[in-house]
């Protein structure tokens, strides 16, 4: 089969692979109908991310049909249409046992694409599959349940729920890319009375307010006096840190009001200060975190019940084999205005207009 | 009366002030029967805290009998034996309407020997008095509530309810001050599994062994390492800073486990490093906060009941117009081996001979 | 001035009274602008509230303009325009402290048109006047503020907050009264998937689908089979009592599925029968409860603030003046179709034009 | 092997029975090596558990040792020493995905000696067996270790934690059976002040004095007087329901205080009263269900560090085949004063002698 393979710091080829097998009981092999490109693997490619080892077919979000199944899986057939998630979990350590995937202990957690071969492939193996793929509801289209597989139960987890967003609180978002952008939309889950984003791009504050943003700032502009404002001095409820650096970091805890959360998605590289001489008396909450997966069930019941609004995050698609075009528009977003994109193969593409 | 009073950085005198007069109708006049000194006064005296101005009096800590009430207190009556907290409430802000007093907006807040005159003096006038002093039960002395002034209810609600201490876990404790020993007192109603404290000062960790520690360690060692070993390699489930420097508040972020909390007690004045490259992954929660007092009267039940096992944490006794010498003996705490020292007058004294 | 004066079961008129005085320094006492009707009232008019003395003057819920205050009284100034809420709080016992104002020790709770005299009235006297009116924003009218001296909040705090409505849940609302339908509009904050009404009334089913219910039923119907079929067996992730006898709130426990919460918001005059030989291993939650009003002041930004959608409640609007036949409509509902009634007086009228 | 075999209402038979062989890739085979008898277990030989069909094996708690496994079961050997809980868990069903393994949708849930043969025998069959048994820390006895595969989760998750009992809380327990002696035992894991436990009989309520209660009453005498004296009139913060009748859940309502809880843990075969008419008002919640065992690891963990304190709950110890006499004796535990009772073979016996 074809698949896209990490060969080292800048170097990426989509090549001829051998097919994936059932190594394991648990396991099923996924044909993979559409597919995704993450930020994440971008930073893989900048060799940001040394446990990846050179040859390691990368990707760890997909929509699939399940080709085969080993002896231990129960609850899948082949044939079923099934959402691969960014997260395994073994369902057995104590992380999976409390509903913890993204810690699983077991040989789970974010493995795709990182520690085993991933989903930018024809094919996928899914250890645990039971725990790890979703199957899809007919309504639910390949491309729609594609933004289930990370970046909406990872907006959800680990910036609403974590941030403990709720009905009219101010949040700060920092960064609208596409996490950015899906935290506007499952923060609107809990009914805040504002939102407020932060993004230096002036096309990507466009593509806030355009999705529900109250507010779109540059963070040139004196953002912790306009949040201060908004909000009789007090600052905001909520701060989603939606970028990863230290500046957006620190910026979402000036903005945090007394009593208020941070909470923090960006994958980071570097550390970040502190000003623990400011918060120490401030009653302030910071969570980090890697997604659960654990609401995916639920999101994609909404999904199917019309109830997700959906923040329109797919800007440019692609057929399967067009890989590298789609990591070159990906990777030049600032250029191509790309947020999300989508590769489909035939079969998938033909399935979507059922 | 006399009263200690700061003259800037590194001045203080017992002298003779005003007495307080009723200022407000929720105003009280209480005369101090006992009284302690905090480290946060040590940090006033050395400049860190710049909102205290010089003529000041400090302190924000005391037991009393309440001398004159302003026409708008309801719960107390002259002749009353009561707690002075070191928060005060106004009960009608957003804040204290909810029970988060520390964050008072309506003129409370910590204010006592910070923005108003405070305790450390033969009377001080306590505003808001009906939500900041609190009646005490005849079976409690004052050296016994002089601790719920705000060492223990700070350790409980800012170490172990913050860090969300629970049966079974591993908590760390760094810092094995007063309010490390504290913290191990207060974290024990929770019936963790293991506390292992942290102090530089071998005289400290004896302390903290002596007060119901299971392990006591030396930064110096690997205590890392050590927590690894004792939890599978995982970290501990919580873990409590009770110094206010930024290596402790560091090494809490190292020992924490994926899915634990850092609970910073710490009055910190310069920025930690926050090592988000290592923990945007591990699912952590980092709180801070200055105490609300909301617990203080449920710890006064407790202790009353005889159920609130104090740390016995007040190593020195003074009268009250020894308060000078307290201050050195204070100042010195690793020469003269002090924890808390505690002031008493005449009649203070002889009351809690009875 | 005039006032509805309570004389015993089924007797009630509007006559003349002494006006209200200040009798404590925290009072206040406001013009009545508007006023509501509570089904509350008729309760009492049944002689179903014994704790309701012959002589009182009924109604807890208003919208006014503060004349007069204590000498006590911080927040408020004569002339400021304000929400009298059905809550009155203390603000030191230990209830109000952890803001639990309805179960208030200290004199307040629910006193107002039941153990003092109340708002059906040109004036009320309000104690606690600080914690228990709230300052209205100018864009908020009289109308839409009246919702929140009860109903918005109630719904919110006892039924939707107890109930734990979360995003994705099916939610089951029995009773389509103007509380069932704000428990429509209040659940909608957490963006559930699905709203299932039941009432015995055509026209409050109705009136239940225009405001936002996904289904109505009628309790002649097999509701527990329709939740079940809707709910893959599962049954209700919550369900909100809003009608106050014995049936209606066995059909709760009936539909609700394990795990699931019961939030009984009726007001009850006879026991009910709790199955729990079915409901033991269901791991069922069951709250009661009366408002603390806790959420009002968040409520109330978010009115201001155009985020807290309206259920469009009152259906017919009357002079102060013409308060017995405002009872006489709200007391035959079923033939008027009165869902809330609101009754203005000429300066609130006038006020609302600007 | 020999077994204990249910045959219809009143007839069980210590007996012949085939050895259970793996019939799952998941299954495990444990031979038992020490057994309990649940009051459950009564309950079902009265009739009271229609689900339970004539031929079937009894018992839903065991410690035992591996003798075989499946091939889909990841983490045990043969010759493993493993309690065997009374839960068995799917680890894919939605329940099971969150940790509420007693509500296991997938097959697993109370099944051991209830819609499958039970641990009452020489061997069991367990299903799902990596998720439903528990690998034995070598310091644990048997003996122990048999409390914790029902008795102690299930008053600590559906009694303490349901309860949200808290540091100086007053508990009130109702019922002095082994549940409710475990309670008193896991309530004091969070530190109540005052727990205050209510039977019939004599010779339970000085069981529970015994065993850190701090008042035992008869329900002859005026339980909810005393309680409100001892709690300011006001109530029981918690109220444990561990006997399973209406009165005693009736009184459970009684005492419990305005914004208290009240958790049923009792097995109930009758609907009770819940007295709406004077609950709405105040502010209580009510809880069900059956145990998840979600917290076992960790009390395991607990116990084998020495931090669980056990009760002293078994009275009387049997060899296995005297299955037959120590139903007897436990089935008239009136007059032969049991509590449990343990069954152990002589392999079981063998080995906690090390």
């Amino acid at each position: 089969m074809k698949a896209l393979v990490y060969h080292g710091p800048g170097q990426r080829t989509w090549q001829d692979v051998p097919d994936p097998v059932i190594e394991d009981p648990e396991d099923a092999i996924i044909r993979v109908d559409a597919v995704t490109i993450c930020g994440t693997d971008l930073h893989i490619l900048k060799g940001d991310v040394p446990t990846v080892q050179p040859g390691r077919i990368l990707g760890h979000e997909a929509v699939g049909t399940v080709l085969d199944i080993g002896a231990g899986v129960r609850g899948l057939t082949p044939g079923d249409r099934v959402l691969v998630s960014c997260i395994t979990s073994c369902g057995r350590c104590a992380y999976c046992r409390e509903g913890h995937y993204g810690q699983c202990l077991g040989g789970g957690g974010w493995i795709l694409g990182h520690l085993i071969d991933g989903t930018q492939a024809e094919q996928v193996r899914v250890p645990f599959a039971d725990g790890s793929v979703h199957k899809l509801p007919d309504n639910v289209t390949d491309e729609a349940a594609l933004l289930l597989a990370d970046i909406l139960p990872t907006s959800f987890e680990v910036g609403v729920l974590n941030g403990r967003v709720s009905p009219g609180d101010t949040v700060v978002i920092v960064g609208a890319g596409p996490i950015g952008l899906a935290a506007i939309a499952t923060s609107k889950l809990f009914s805040p009375s504002r939102i407020i984003v932060v993004d230096l791009a002036d096309a990507r504050r466009k593509a806030a307010l355009e999705r529900g943003a109250d507010l779109a700032l540059s963070p040139d502009e004196d953002v912790v006096g306009a949040v201060r404002e908004l909000t009789g001095g007090l600052g905001a409820d909520v701060a989603i840190e939606a970028v990863g650096i230290p500046a957006t970091f620190e910026l979402c805890t000036q903005v945090v009001r007394p009593g208020g959360t941070v909470a923090n998605i960006g994958v980071h590289g570097a550390p970040a200060t502190l000003h623990l001489e400011d918060l120490w008396i401030k009653n302030v909450t910071i969570t980090t975190g890697l997604v659960d997966t654990v609401t995916t069930p639920r999101l994609l019941a909404m999904l199917a019940a019309g109830r997700l609004p959906l923040p329109g995050l797919i800007t440019h698609r692609f057929g399967l084999d067009e890989m590298q075009d789609a990591y070159d528009i990906f990777a030049r977003a600032g250029e191509t205005g790309a947020l999300k994109v989508a590769l489909f193969t035939m079969e998938g593409a033909e399935q979507d207009t059922r």
